[in-house]
């Protein structure tokens, strides 16, 4: 039974994925055999979201790495490594994917003195470690957020920061799906997530998948949502998070935030420590990426929605002033403000 | 040249408008020459927008009534009354349509014993009052509201409350319609108003026709642009007024106007008397059109964006509270709070 968004085949010679481009529609699990399959898979999107980037390219150099059939090392390395690159060239700007084959080249590296037969085996591991480390991470944050909530509350959530972005749980719906596990029963307000969707494409699709009772709704509607008190709390993702607590994460979020302290809902951030950027002193010191705005006028439409010449104004993220945020949960605990200190504790 | 949505023919036979539903992507104006060509326009919105369904109406009338061949008055007025009740009929909850009907029902009777030939010009000048009445009655409010911004302002709106929606200048849309005509510049950002895309498909067009300076966003992007200092007011218009000053207006109008608090930013609704409701005491006596979820998962787009099976809330309007509203403006004038109290004083 497939259970995961990214795992071997049976065999172990082929890393298998869910495709996510063809979501909702079709769930279609795709078996990659080659590096250009693999490539093309980070490439088009087929598997998203940072921590399941790098899980799938360590999983993917491990199963080329059996492809070799070079037996000396220095030749065995030449050609991982340059798997290694490839795969590393599909998404240069994706942290997580250089940070994991960083990890598996490592490995190899470590390991050079061993037989190559050996190294294999020792990269399967890896892969596995690098999977199992991120399980736990969410598995952390999922119960230090099932805290905060109890049976029946109703979550507003916002984006997808669900399994497939990571390798099961996730972050902000890992406190509702672990407490789904334990027969607790939620009623999730997933924002569609305007222009690209994330949250009617893929949150909706995870929550029906794990049988948590859900209401999608466009952006514009949480206002509503949480006037009629029905929104006990609000759980959302993070890209990166200041050494003042203001967090960027995608756009619109700043907005549920203003809505959920009007209407009195506690706002909640989950996300692990590695998105917690030190460097960074404020929102002011965030880049945040504008993107085409043909995805607001033309994406998924059967013909154009506006007229054309009309600019548009599309950032893919917004920061949430950290004043607006009532919690920050990672995997090691939950902070409270001032977040000045409890960041600076946390990353000493 | 065509400069109005509603108009007549040349000759006066035909009323030409201009297709609602083809924008924007196709500028189609439609000459309509039978009662159930007419029908069919408001039936399928190719007129929408409730003043201008009442324009669209007793054009429409006028027109046929010069059809009727009879020249006695009891023979006429059936043909008269047959026509009218069935355009009424084409969008029954329509207050502005039965109410525009009515008015010419009264032109017809209150003239009974002038020659029929008389009585029909007199229904063409009923028809070109009610649509002067509505451009008046813009402009008045226009005027109000261009005292309330200054040259080179940025403005948010959200839905679709301009000329489309009226005959000339709109209500929300008229300040900055009316500034432009005096070589005024303002900034506009159209929420692009989800599910139906108001924002996007009739706004964005108004604004692009009169030369107005636009940016479209997605709803959930206000609070970026409102971050940024780029909105100096937000103008949004209504369907029914409470008593108290509470406003119902497209879903998503009150998660503008608590962004607006937040950031500091004056929030004025716009839109005749007529809208003010003295019988609902606040916004909970105002009943909310609950609509298909299928606006929300597959309407517009090539496939449908959401799973299957996925639970949908839809509400078509949503209700702000007075005390987010730093004005109303009406033909009368400007209205501050207390409402309660400025609204009974109008209402006199």
């Amino acid at each position: 039974m497939k259970t995961e968004n990214i795992m071997l085949s049976n065999d172990g010679k082929n890393i298998i994925i869910l495709d996510q481009t063809q979501l909702p529609n079709h769930t279609e699990y795709l078996t990659l055999d080659t590096a250009e399959e693999m490539y093309d898979a980070i490439f088009h999107l087929k598997v998203r979201g940072a921590p399941a980037i790098g899980i799938f390219a360590a999983y993917g150099v491990y199963c080329l790495s059996r492809k070799i059939t070079e037996k000396g090392y220095d030749q065995f390395y030449q050609k991982f490594a340059k798997y290694a690159d490839y795969l590393e060239s599909a998404r240069p700007t994706a942290v997580n994917l250089s940070w994991a084959l960083d990890r598996m080249r490592q490995t190899v590296e470590k390991n050079r003195e061993r037989p190559v037969e050996e190294i294999v085996k020792l990269l399967k591991e890896e892969a596995e470690n690098i999977q199992k480390e991120d399980i736990d991470m969410c598995r952390r944050i999922s119960e230090y957020g099932l805290t905060l909530i109890k049976d029946g509350d109703g979550i507003l959530t916002h984006c997808n920061a669900g399994p497939l972005a990571t390798s099961r749980y996730g972050t902000a719906l890992g406190p509702v799906l672990l407490g789904r596990e334990r027969s607790m029963n939620f009623h999730v307000f997933v924002d569609e997530t305007r222009p690209l969707l994330q949250g009617a494409r893929l949150t909706a699709y995870e929550l029906i998948k794990a049988g948590v009772d859900a209401t999608l709704i466009c952006d514009n509607m949480a206002s509503s949502v949480m006037k009629k008190g029905w929104v006990k709390a609000c759980f959302v993702g993070c890209d990166r998070i200041a050494a003042n607590g203001d967090t960027a994460n995608k756009v619109g979020t700043s907005g549920v935030a203003v809505l959920a302290k009007y209407y009195g809902i506690p706002f909640y951030v989950l996300g692990p420590t590695s998105t917690i950027d030190m460097s960074c002193r404020s929102g002011d010191d965030i880049q945040i990426e504008l993107r085409d705005g043909e995805e607001i006028k033309t994406k998924y439409y059967q013909k154009p929605m506006a007229p054309e010449g009309i600019k548009c104004y599309n950032p893919a993220f917004d920061v949430t002033d950290h004043e607006l945020i009532t919690g920050i949960i990672t995997e090691r605990g939950i902070l409270r403000a001032p977040y000045t200190e409890s960041l600076a504790e946390i990353m000493k």
